[in-house]
């Protein structure tokens, strides 16, 4: 069961449970006999997870989009040559929670320009993107409640009201579209093992072909 | 004798004495009832000095050249909007002890697809070019012995070999080359007051014309 290289993201708004349902799945699949890397964004390797402290502690207005933009990319960067590049490399599963996605969206959500370079960045510095993106979608006022239960230090892109919460999993619906042919969307106002049982479904029917070469 | 903005950068290798210069020049300039902000690169302003911090402190190997680049360009962008350019809209005059151009030559230096990158990225995110840049040519060996003297615990950048220092003073003279409308290269193996001369008047014959407007 070894060797079934594939890149898979969890995306969704905040308290969509996704954390949840990428944990819950790296579970299942190594009870499978899967070798699984379970990461997270931003973030996933040593430097960019201080590249994550820098953008996410202190004052809000310490950076501009522009420059925000640039450590993420630069986070992400890292984590790609240090944590998901080698596992891929090694044949691995790798779970990220949260990869570029969250980025064109956040940014996409307060301007078209900034959505444009988050592209460009991408298009120059990253260049990949997974091979399955499962998004969670919840509703916008379930999601806010439960994000704001567990606000902790890095509430940066958690203080928002319900309206901004609407526009987000407008913004995420809107990349599924975008980008069909590698996003599912999952109905995540279920109980958990429901929603885990369409992701480790989903999983499947993309590792079974995969199985057969 | 305000609202002269001019952004000057002063270049060279190591021990070629262009921090002393950048001082010497703004003290001149100061003299002479100019409004003047002294910077520096990497750094420059609070937020691209920790993000220097994190690039120039650790293991040598903790970032590849792509993340470097990267955080470099995000240094160099929160510099720009928080030190540079406001500086230039109050009309002041800003002279800054490295810029685009070191990035240019060191990247460059190691290879080829990364000074491609390094204007790729100037290309999307900084833009701004210097007006004048001031190029302290220096025979290597010299600079080399210079830059020993005073190595301190930022020495990444400082732990070069003459071989390795002559491709350095190389590289600058051939950005001095390619760029020649602003760039003015000016022989560092002299005594101070004799390169400080030099370096006072090619910046008043530029500051002249701009005066009689």
């Amino acid at each position: 069961m070894s060797g079934r290289r594939l890149f898979l993201t969890f995306e969704g708004i905040d308290g969509s449970g996704k954390s949840t349902q990428a944990r819950l799945l790296a579970e299942t699949l190594r009870a499978a006999g899967h070798d699984v890397v379970l990461t997270r964004e931003p973030g996933g390797s040593p430097g960019a997870e201080e590249i994550r402290r820098l953008v996410l502690e202190g004052d809000p207005d310490r950076w501009s989009a522009e420059t925000e933009i640039l450590l993420f990319t630069a986070a992400r960067r890292d984590h790609l040559e240090r944590t998901i590049e080698p596992a891929l490399a090694a044949g691995k599963i790798v779970i990220c929670d949260r990869f570029a996605d969250s980025t064109r969206m956040y940014q996409g959500l307060s301007r078209g320009d900034l959505r444009a370079l988050v592209d460009q960045l991408h298009a120059l510095m990253i260049r990949r993107e997974p091979d399955l993106t499962l998004l969670i979608d919840m509703d916008p006022d379930t999601g806010l409640a439960r994000a704001k239960g567990r606000q902790g230090a890095e509430e940066r892109f958690e203080d928002f009201g319900p309206d901004l919460q609407r526009r987000m999993r407008k913004g995420f619906l809107d990349l599924a579209k975008e980008f069909p042919n590698r996003f599912r969307v999952i109905d995540g106002n279920r109980d958990v093992d429901s929603v885990a049982r369409d992701v480790a479904e989903i999983v499947h029917q993309t590792l079974r072909p995969l199985q057969q070469t």
